[in-house]
Formats: C-alpha cells, structure tokens, sequence
C-alpha cells in the first residue's frame, strides 16, 4: 500500500467528528518532527490546532486542511462501515475520505518527500490544521490567524486541499470563494383577531411588496471572476399556529453569497433601503461569515497551481470561485494568496463518501510539484 | 337579588369550560319543563345541546346561546374567583358573565315571563342551548342543524345572544356576519445549498410576488350591509432552521372573511388563479367555516328588534355585521333571520370578565319584548 493511501487508512479509522481530532493531529505532527518540522500544537477552546513548519525564513507556503469530519449518519445506510476504510472497484470509501481525510495525507506525503530531497529548501513550507472546520469553526483557523497576527506568523501563499474536482483531479480548481452575508430579519406588526384587520398590523402582509423586491433585485451582474450575488431567504416564520390570529412578528434568515462586486456594507444597506421603501418596520441583525477572496489572475500561486494541473493531469484547470466558502476566507485577509486543489467532492457529506485510488495516489506528486516550484 | 341575577350567579358557579356543560342545560331543561316547554337533550359526541319548545306550530322564534366558555386562564390574575360570581361597582364578574351566561339566563327569564302571561301564544317559542360553541363547534348547533333537517324542525327567526353591545345595552345588533373561508397552502419547491441557488427552488421566493399579489388584491368593495372582504396570512413557515439550506417547501395559513359580495367559490378561484399567474406550484387544503348571512333589510326580526332597542333602550341601534362569525351561520342556511342581540362584549375572553348589572336586569326585558312582538 503507498504511503498516501495507507494514512488516509489510518486518518479514517480515527472517529474525528467534528470538533473531535480523534488523534489524528499527533500523528502527524510526529511523523513531520522526525523531518525537522518544528511542531506548534494550537488548542483553543475544545478545538485542536496544528501548525507545522519546516524554514524559518519568507516567504511561507502553506498548506490548509482539516482532520475533523461531518456525522456518518446512520452507518447502517452506508455499504461499508464509515471509520472502517474499504476499497471497492477503485474507490476508497469512508467518512472524511474525500473532505478531506485524503487531502490531508497527500500534503503529509507531500511534505515528508520535498523536505527529505531539499532539506535546504529556501522560504519556508508549512501545515495548518485544525479540527474546527465542519462545526461552528470558531476555534479553528479564525482564532489560528488571530494567534498569528499576534505573533507576527505570516502567510504568503496557501494549497487548500478541499475537494474542488468535478469529474477528475485537475479538472477545476477554486481561486477564491464568495463572502457570505447573513441576517436574521424581524418584522415587527400588531397582533389581533382575524376579524379585525383594522386594529393589527400583519407583518406577513407588510413584507409581502418588500420580499419581492429583495428577490427580484439584482445585487450586481457578478464580474470576470465571480458569478453575480445571490441573495436567498432560507427561513421565514411567523404565525401562532391558530388561523385566526394575526402574528405580532416575523422572523426571516436571510443569506448573500456575495462577489467582489459587491461590499457587505453596500448589501446591508441596499437590503435596509429597500425594506424602508416599504415602511417595514423591522431590525435586522446581521453576521459577516466572510467577504470574498480572490487570488489575482497572473499571481504566482495561482500560475503554479494552473501549471502543476496541466502538466501532470493534462488538464486546463477551470478557474472557479463558486460554492460555499472554506476557511481559505480567513486566511485571505492576511494578505496570502489561496488556491483550493484536492479530489472530486460528488459525495462529500454523503453516505458512501468515496474518493478514487488513483486521485488519491497522485495528489501528493501535485502538491509535491507545488512545493517545487514554489520555494525552489 | 332579580330572577336573571340569581340565575347568571348560579350558571357562572358552574365550571362549564367548553366542551362541558357542568350541569347548565338540565337545570335550564328543569325551569323549563315546570312551565310546559317539550324539552329535547341532544347529545351528540361528548357535547350537551338542549331545545327547549313552548308551542307546536310556527312560525318558530328561536332564542340561540350557548354555556360553554372559554378557560380562565391563570385565576390569580383575576381580582375576583372566576367561577365565584362577584358584584363590584354595578358590575358583576366571573367567566362567562358577559359571554354568555347572562345573556342565557335573560333569555331564560324572558321566555319564563313570556309563556306564563301568555300561554296560548301563536307559534313556537324556542330555547336552543349548546356547550360547544367556543371550541371546535363540531357537536354543537352544527350537529343540531343536521338534526334538525332529518327531523324537519324549522327555525324561522332566531336571536342569538352573543355580546353585541359596544357601550351600553342595545347600542349595537348584528344582523349578519361575514363568511370565513380558511386555506392551508403549501409552496412546493426544490430543497438546496444556499451557494448553489441554480440547482434548488425557493418556494419563499416563487411565492413573493404571487403574495404582494394577494396582499394587495381588492377582493370586493364590500356593499350596504358588509364591509369588503378582508384577506389575511395568519401563518406562514418555511426553513429547516440552518441559514445555509434553501427550503424545499413552505406551507402559509390563509383566511378570508368575505361579505355577501364575494362567494367562497370565487375567492377560492381567483387565489388560485393569482397563485397560477406567478408560476407557483402550490396545493390548497380549502376549508369553508361559514358562508355569509344577513338579515335582510326590512326583515320582520330584523325591523322588531330594532324596535326593541329604541323603545326600551331609547337608541337608534348601529346594525353591524362585523366581527368574527357566530352559531348564527349554521341557523341562516334554514332560511331563518337571525340577529345577534346582548351585552357590551368589552371584556369578553379576557381576565376580569364581567356585565353591567343594569344592562343584565333589562335584557329579560328586550327578549320578553321581542316574544311580544313576534308571536302574538
């Protein structure tokens, strides 16, 4: 069994639930220090964080995963157990093996084999992970990044291994991801009795003309690198349940998955202008998850990722920022550019979550050629 | 203490919170009987009903209440035992003071009154009595009507005694309600990742426009007797509660109160049809309370009664059709006139409920009166 595939084995065998690690950050730190990795355990709350460095010196390459993994759900919908690694026609199956268990390993393997042949390599090549990624990731890479801003830890350009391939490794590559705005909107009216309309104030009926408007609005028409904003609303209650009371309230989640395009400043106010249009009375409370990112076209990160894809898959990668985001967003903001490279995510979060062999085994030799070509 | 005083003090001692009786309607049944009424006890399901007759021939006027309330709530909050009746500064309290213990009892002395000055009266002088009118109203005067049509009983003009008033006795009577027409509509979209908005279906989105359509549609414009018909979302649900999943559906409480402008076929129709033009795909569950009925203008009840107030009460009544609807919407469809006449319904439903003691001593007064009119 090669080296990647025989960690991933091992990764999975780890019930690293979310925020759980499972074990799965010593093992690799040990792995890294036998090389001469110098080992940084970062724990922040519950959650376990490791940072890996072999270099001392800029500029910094890193690469970004996390060993934490969603629920299996009920395990006996899966074919074979989730924590027991199973290879089938080509496929290894298990819970994290795709998001991104497998990633994870390559960048291990990845690393283990560019430091052992370039032990003097210049700059520095690093591993960021943490095991708060899928859950609430509050003390994950966020709180990681406010540790390093403290410290004076800088980032200059980062692999992230999330599952980013539609059909086969090398086929689409993310170069930056949307921010993501959410609020949760109240709407504030008078209660009463059906019968009387005259004396409540219904607020389904005052946001009635407003949430047309806010959907049928165009945010902006997206730009060469992002498609246009989204806005959605995924919640709306409001009601007793009894069909002859008029609702004093409404709640309604709201969420924009915004371009570069657009600011979050100009969003929220566009969203308040257009409910004050309408004589809503409403508060909105609002939560930036993360604004968008984008490694420029012609950066040099971006032109060795796009090189490494077409010359050892054979592929033009396509230059994707859609999807949801991943913690790429907070290490943005340090300056870093980040590109997201790893296998075919068509089963993350699902049962039978797969990945294939043969992906798997040839990741290492790209991030290995990342390394090459970026701190050589 | 006056005969009604007596009688509304021992029915509200009676804890007849809906669908109990707690003993009203035999004791009624008992008085009644003493003066030669034909006494019928209809129970139907777990509810009491009583019809209670003096005469054989029509035309039959029939007195409508019910001894059924609604629960008190947390006692401690009343000033006074809600089932321990309590005068205070003219006004006596309990539950079902107002709503409608007194008016039953009025209408009970009235009737006592009125057969014993005269028992040979022409037509029948009626009592119909039910201990579910405040809650699902399924066994009570529903029930009765269907009785009613196999027996062949007729009903020809019917005073309902629900609290009428605004200010002061025989200030308002209602000589119709308006219909009630309920829907439960669900939106049928298609679940997804909020970040992938192309690949899922917002049923809260379908539905925005085709409900700015339905808030701000003109259904009617009323006519002489109704106000236009009102329009109202009651509830509306939609979200699996995270911010980051597009529903898959979403299911809104709808309820129409419509005036004799509107028929619920038509209103059915013309929602449906809005919901069609906007592209949603929905179903409606339907559900018809009540059709809307009116005493005609001129009508022998309507005119009689209307006389009553201004005799009795020197005031010129404000003849409503307002408010929510009454056991009077299963009564009209016998092509009887009904008309609601009783005391100020301030505080009914409430904590603290109570009745004029002035208004409650005259009420016999109106009803007896009403007898006098219509069946010599």
């Amino acid at each position: 069994m090669s080296p990647v595939l025989e960690l991933t084995h091992d990764l999975i065998r780890r019930r690293s639930v979310t925020p759980e690690d499972a074990g799965c950050l010593p093992l690799i730190a040990e792995r890294l220090a036998v090389l001469g990795f110098h080992i940084e355990h970062l724990r922040f709350g519950d959650v376990d964080n490791l940072w890996a460095t072999h270099g001392s010196v800029g500029p910094v390459l890193a690469f970004l995963g996390h060993t934490d993994v969603v629920p299996a759900g009920p395990e006996s919908a899966w074919a074979s157990p989730p924590f027991e690694p199973d290879e089938r026609e080509g496929l290894l199956y298990g819970r994290g093996a795709a998001d991104m268990k497998g990633s994870v390993a390559a960048m291990v393997v990845a690393l283990e084999r560019f430091v052992s042949a370039h032990p003097d390599h210049p700059g520095t090549a690093g591993l960021l992970l943490t095991s708060d990624e899928e859950g609430v990731a509050l003390h994950g890479v966020r709180e990681v990044v406010d540790h390093f801003a403290k410290t004076g830890q800088r980032i200059d350009a980062c692999v992230v291994g999330e599952p980013s391939a539609k059909a086969k490794l090398g086929d689409l590559i993310r170069v930056g991801r949307r921010g993501s705005l959410s609020g949760t909107l109240t709407v504030r009216g008078i209660q009463g009795h059906v019968a009387y309309p005259e004396k409540a104030k219904n607020p389904i009926h005052v946001l009635a003309p407003a949430l047309a408007a806010l959907v049928a609005e165009c945010w902006d028409e997206g730009n060469a690198d992002f498609p246009p904003t989204s806005f959605q609303v995924s919640n709306i209650n409001a009601g007793t349940g009894a069909n002859n009371v008029i609702p004093g309230d409404l709640v309604a989640l709201i969420n924009f998955r915004f371009s570069t395009a657009s600011t979050a400043e100009a969003l929220r106010e566009r969203t308040e202008t257009i409910l004050c249009a309408h004589g809503v009375d409403f508060s909105i409370d609002w939560h930036l998850s993360g604004h968008p990112f984008l490694a420029t076209p012609g950066g040099r990160l971006r032109e060795v990722v796009v090189g490494v894809c077409r010359d050892l898959c054979g592929i033009d990668p396509e230059q994707s920022t859609g999807g949801g985001t991943s913690d790429g967003r907070f290490i943005a903001p340090m300056g870093a550019e980040v590109i997201e490279l790893g296998p075919v995510n068509a089963t993350i979060h699902k049962v039978d979550e797969c990945v294939s062999v043969a992906d798997l085994e040839r990741l290492p030799d790209l991030y290995e050629a990342i390394c090459e070509r970026m701190l050589r």
